[in-house]
Order: structure tokens, then C-alpha cells, then sequence
């Protein structure tokens, strides 16, 4: 089915504070300056069952704690949904579609990060997605106290509060980032690590560079 | 931690029209009678998150229809819950807990009898669960044909109508009977298959005798 699609799928991985969100946007932007077609996705979400998915995990609407266990199980149904009704759909028709995190964020961060069995997670990820592999995954790498530091000041920008995730102690996203750099060893060919202490614009600059060298995106 | 549970963990699986929550609630009542401290479950729901996730997958709370993978993953969350916020808790503190279809019904039906990889749901049933793997589970065999008769006449008799599962042809349930046996080949010590083309008086029995000799049930 892959070698049918004619759009390309981009994610952007990486632990807290590398900057996925405004290098996921930016992309968006400059493919849509090009008159692509272009989607942009993030997870939980992105369906209507995604978005029941999304409430029972970030609002609590069911009224108690969701498991460790739930939360993976729950992550990896709204994905297959996003992934069957949203992104192959888009991919055949020759959309491209950029998303702010997929499925290697269940493997960094409840796999090497809460301790859950690996394979395990690559399992339920690969049930969940199917032939949906990203054509690139930008591991937007970045030591995790110079990450901190962009998180804090953006709390402190926006009056925000740090999420569950960000507030997890210090060697829990050190283990993410351990583990998004051995899943990068282990799919080379996907996987393009970027160094994210740099400036968006120098890594937004990159992000174009290693696209226009994969495909011939501006035809 | 399977050591020093002091409930037992029994599950009734089967295909269609073998009895299994007519032979569940009797197992209820009888152990009650008995003054055993029991729990009735049944999936999805059992857990506030399990009711939601019930909505999105019977009533289609979303308002789109859920695919079949998210299907398998919103099952598995659902159960996820359930053993940890309520069957791990009952058996740890002395609780029976007796389930109408669990884990190897997601083997059977969407392993099996869907064509799912069967090893895909093993893995994600084994994460859902971890040490909850029921001490005894009762396979109700039917012939289909012989099932699917008892079906018709329970719906004449409620004024029900089949829903989606027993709307699928034969050959699935064919496969799902097949797939139950196998799973009874591969874990013998776990499963104990039942004739249930008899009356539920006589299968009842059995389902004690066995009990009986399985543990000092009445003591």
C-alpha cells in the first residue's frame, strides 16, 4: 500500500523543550507557501473519537485516574483512528501530513521512560498504525537542562502551568532522550537527528535542506 | 504478585449462544450463597473510563464509526482499567471475580476470527493485564449452528435484535470456535472446555465439580 502513496509523511519527536511545535508549524507553513496540500496533526485527537479519547485522558471526563496501562492503550486507539479515517486518507490523495509527535513518543516516553516493556510498545504501535510509517521522523535532540530552561520560559511567557509530563522528575526525560536516540539507531533511515539547542530558524533551515535532498518537494 | 492473591479469577468464554453469562451469574449467586465476597464483571465498562470507552464503542458517542483496530485498542484500555482499579484490588483482598468473556475473547474474536495477528493480540491482551490471568477459564463450546439457535430464540423471546458481532457470518463464528479451542490447546492448565450444547443445569454442575476440585471452595 505504501508504494501507492503519493504524499509524504513527516513527524517531529523529541523530548520536552526541543521546539517540535514551531518546526512542525513552520513546516506546515512553507509547504503550504509552495500551494501543497498539507495536514497537521497531534495526539490525542484528531478524530471525533479521538477527541472523546482525548477528554477521558487530559480532562479526566470519565472522573477518575486513567492507568499507566490505560493511558498506552488509549493513546494507541485514538492513533488508529487518526491514522484510518485522517492520514492515510490524506496520503493517498497526495496530501502531506506533519505531525507534532506520533507513535515513537509512546515508545520514548512509556517505554524507555515509565519502564513498560519496549517491544511491547513497538508492538501496540505497529497494530495501531499499520503501513502509516513516517516517511521522516526529526528527532529535534536536546540537552534536557537547556530544554528545561525553554520550558520554563515559556510557562513564564504564557502563564502557563507545566503539564503532567513536564513535571516528571529529571532522569525520566533523561531516559526519553536515551531512548529516542536508540530508536534512531535502530531506523537510520527514518529517523534524522537534529541538533535543537540551535535557533528555529537554523533548525528550521535544516528540517528544508533534508527534505529538499529526500524528495523533490518543490516539483 | 500472583502469589499472594486469595480470590480466584474465574472467566466464561465461548461463542455465541453457549451460556456464558446465563453460567456466570449462576456461579455468582452460588458462591454468595456460600458467603464468598464476589465480583460480577463484565466488557467493556466496569470503571468510569470503561463506561466511557462502552459509549464510544456501543453507542458511538463520537459520532463516527470506530475502525476495528481502535476497536481492539479501546477493548484492551477498557480492561486495563478494570484490572487495576477493580479486579487486582478484589482478588488481593480475598474477593472471587467472575467475568463474562475477558482477554482470550479479543484473541478469539478479533485474533481469529478478524484475522488480527494473533500473536499482535496476545501481546497487547498480556500488557493489559499483567498478573491478572484468570485461575480458571470455562470454554462453553457450541456448535455454531446450535448456537445461533439459541440466539434466534432468546431475541424472539426478549424482543431483542442480534447485534453487531452476532451479525457476522458464519465462517467468523466458525473461526472464533476454532480460534477458543486452539487457545485451549495452548494453555491447558487454564482452560477447561465444556460441552454447552447441555442443559445449564447439568453444565452448572460441572462448572462446580471442578471448582471443588480446584480449590477448597467451600472452606
Amino acid at each position: 500500500m505504501k508504494k501507492v502513496m503519493r504524499g509524504k509523511f513527516i513527524t517531529f519527536e523529541g523530548p520536552e523543550g526541543g521546539g517540535k511545535t514551531t518546526q512542525a508549524r513552520r513546516l506546515v507553513e512553507t509547504l503550504e507557501g509552495l500551494g501543497r496540500e498539507v495536514i497537521y496533526t497531534r495526539e490525542p485527537g484528531g478524530t471525533p473519537t479521538g477527541e472523546a479519547i482525548r477528554g477521558i485522558l487530559q480532562y479526566n471526563t470519565a472522573g477518575e485516574p486513567v492507568c499507566p496501562e490505560t493511558e498506552v492503550l488509549l493513546f494507541a486507539a485514538s492513533r488508529a483512528q487518526l491514522v484510518r479515517h485522517v492520514i492515510l486518507p490524506a496520503l493517498e490523495r497526495g496530501c502531506w501530513v506533519v505531525s507534532d509527535r506520533f507513535a515513537d513518543s509512546t515508545t520514548a516516553y512509556q517505554g524507555y521512560g515509565r519502564g513498560f516493556p519496549v517491544e511491547s510498545m513497538l508492538t501496540i504501535n505497529a497494530f495501531a498504525i499499520s503501513e502509516a510509517v513516517p516517511d521522516i521522523t526529526f528527532l529535534l535532540d536536546i540537552d534536557i537542562g537547556l530544554g528545561f530552561e525553554r520550558l520554563a520560559e515559556r510557562h513564564r511567557q504564557t502563564n502557563t502551568a507545566k503539564d503532567r509530563i513536564e513535571q516528571e522528575e529529571r532522569a525520566f526525560h533523561e531516559r526519553v532522550r536515551q531512548g529516542y536516540l536508540q530508536l534512531a539507531e535502530r531506523w537510520p533511515e527514518r529517523f534524522r537527528r537534529l541538533d535543537a539547542a540551535r535557533s528555529p530558524d537554523e533548525v528550521a533551515a535544516e528540517v528544508w535542506s533534508i527534505l529538499e535532498g529526500f524528495t523533490n518537494i518543490t516539483g
